[in-house]
């Protein structure tokens, strides 16, 4: 490697909106999109809710000259609606998928369906390790009450420790997608606390694009404007995020949003608007390099987040026990109907209201089974993330008590005193 | 660290099989297992089965102060099973729910509500980052008519991705569970291959135990002997795999099995018999140190066990594709009845048929609908274990291409010529 060395990264990250039948003018979009990436030649292509593999291998061919790697990321029943394009070589590729994203029965929002997932791609370039991250978390629908914040919660505390576990010997962590979260709201402090990632927008010399480096805003033709009422600028949720592991700095030097329009100012390419980050990589100077030891200011800010989610979680926590608590009395009142309906029967008497009375019963029963278990493995997988939450604190906890810092767990084990059997 | 440094480590595991109120027992299994383990002190405790979490919470407080740090992992409807005691500090934890754990509707195994799990637990000893991996895959009910193996061989794929992905700074790699794999088995194979884990059993130098250190054996009175009619020494489906990643060398002094009775010759501890193992990890000497570059038999049994994988996996495609073809049309023939029931209803005729076929067509869609859907996440779970295998063997065709070695990810990348810009 070059005493001067420094690597040039272009990436481009888009929410597609591609849903087969209802997402208006797809194949135009696509067509164009293709077109744009390939005039481009980014380094990095990330693509969210392309649900359909149509779509997915419709881009591979157009793209392969430019982009000759690519993945789909398959999962639940539709799909995770993530895709990569890569012009280098992809190293190694896996995904995870988020235990929690919504509920079965709420069928108009559809993202329990899609199986929401991280992807991980890593490449090697000029020598180093470069894990790429990308994800699409449960969208919000109402944020004045949204029931489905404890599932993004644990969804951010999920996608966080999976940056955290797979990129130990990375030396170059990039995330992006679409987090369906504020800069300020608590999963995206939480991720970002956590993993030490760092806002490509906050930390851009140079940014062109929408107001406030927004990501869905009113010019755009096809976002809902009655959904922006409240944010007359439109709302940042997506994201490129990144950090160095150690020896090496990174920069953005440019990072560049569509604005309502595609590119060439046509129509949009997306309901959502385009991120496009030129980013850089070089040998850190001392001071350069982010301090292993947070702030005291960052490191109560840290704990503050880690308690604040551990609440979010158990508030989603007795929810789902009450749900399935509820659930338990329907089936009960199903099998009483069915009961009462037996005797009925048998009796010789009421044969029509018996058999009318069937079909709901046993509705109930099976309906309310189903809603049981969703909600028993709901309330399983928040308690998970929950104890992993306090299992983070106990550790910061013991760590003051030790007189140390608390910091995130990459560091936190290496200032403990290990007990091990040496012979 | 000493120049003559050598960790030792005392490893206890157990497929404890703790279902409440089926299984044989439990009460008095766990307090005997509880006193075992506290007069024994091992470094680590890794259970499975162990599906009421009463039953962690009893022997969390009998352990606590033998085993100060413990942990219960959580999913799915029932749980994981998987909990851990720890004499040493637990500096970071997370875990993995295998995507295919197989179908809801074959409720008498009742694995799919179960959740299975990797469980991951980092420890920092000596100086040395342990990461100790604890799990159970789903059983085999059937040998000859196997119809989840499919399902296992893709849990085998993801708990591989998982360790491989999770433990690139680790000094030491452990993993212990009940794989419901014979040592020969595709799932088993796959695994060690593509991690490099080596069988605790096999490196031994000092075996005690069970004939050909099976862990389910005949001469446990807990054991449906007629499971076992084929296998009369029993069969090895309980493991305790290892590896060191570069700089050390880790060798197994003794293993020892229970023999049907629990180690005090009592009744046995469960229906598994118990593993006990003792490892050492010393500075490696060059001659010691496993070569990155595998010899030539072991690569392309590396690439040959790939290969098979993927056969498998595309087996099972094709077997949960036919399944959702059959329930759409099942939807079609309820959709149907009940578009039938309808004319006849509005007719004015046969109000009782109309009623009494009511139930079945409606039962007909939505149980046909449950059924579509569930294949349908089945096939794209597969599918993507099918296609990070297809990506595994592009990259090692690639690479011999190239005339490079073929060999496992970790190496791959290292030898390719990363295009890289520089500027």
């Amino acid at each position: 490697m070059k005493p001067n060395f420094s690597l040039r990264l272009r990436l481009f990250n888009l929410n597609f909106w591609g849903i087969p039948y209802l997402s208006k003018h797809r194949a135009d979009r696509i067509k164009r999109l293709g077109d744009f990436l390939n005039v481009e030649s980014f380094d990095l292509v990330l693509l969210e809710e392309v649900w359909s593999e149509q779509d997915f291998q419709y881009l591979r061919q157009k793209l392969s000259p430019t982009y000759p790697a690519a993945h789909y990321f398959r999962s639940g029943v539709i799909g995770s609606g993530l895709c990569v394009f890569s012009k280098h070589p992809i190293q190694e590729l896996t995904q995870h998928v988020y235990s929690l994203n919504g509920y079965p029965y709420m069928i108009h929002h559809g993202d329990w369906f899609c199986g929401k997932a991280v992807g991980l791609l890593v490449l090697h370039l000029s020598g180093l390790v470069l894990n790429t991250y990308v994800t699409h978390l449960h969208a919000e629908y109402n944020r004045q009450k949204d029931i489905y914040l404890a599932h993004r919660v644990a969804q951010a505390w999920e996608l966080a420790q999976f940056i955290h576990h797979t990129s130990k010997n990375a030396d170059v962590v990039l995330l992006c997608g679409d987090l369906n979260m504020h800069p300020e709201d608590l999963g995206c402090c939480l991720l970002k606390e956590w993993t030490g990632l760092r806002d490509a927008y906050l930390e851009t010399r140079d940014f062109k694009g929408c107001e406030e480096g927004n990501t869905m805003v009113p010019q755009n033709c096809y976002v809902t404007q009655q959904e922006l009422e409240p944010f007359p600028f439109g709302i940042r949720i997506d994201y490129v995020l990144y950090k160095t592991i150690s020896g090496f700095y990174m920069s953005c030097k440019t990072l560049e949003t569509t604005t309502g329009h595609d590119p060439h100012r046509g129509t949009p390419l997306s309901d959502h608007e385009a991120l496009m980050a030129t980013l850089y990589v070089r040998h850190s100077a001392p001071q350069q390099n982010p301090s292993p030891i947070h702030r005291p200011a960052e490191r109560s800010l840290l704990i503050s987040v880690l308690r604040e989610a551990w609440t979010e979680l158990g508030l989603g926590m007795a929810q789902a026990r009450w749900w399935a608590t509820f659930s338990g009395y329907v089936i009960g009142l199903g099998l009483l109907l069915l009961a009462l309906l037996c005797i009925l029967a048998a009796g010789g008497g009421a044969w029509e209201a018996a058999i009318l009375l069937w079909t709901p019963s046993v509705g109930l029963v099976l309906g309310g089974g189903a809603v049981y278990l969703f909600h028993m493995q709901e309330a399983k997988g928040l308690y998970r993330a929950q104890a992993e939450l306090q299992h983070v604190l106990g550790r910061a906890r013991e760590a003051q008590d030790l007189g140390l810092e608390p910091q995130p767990a990459p560091l936190l084990g290496q200032q403990e005193g290990d007990r091990a059997e040496e012979q």
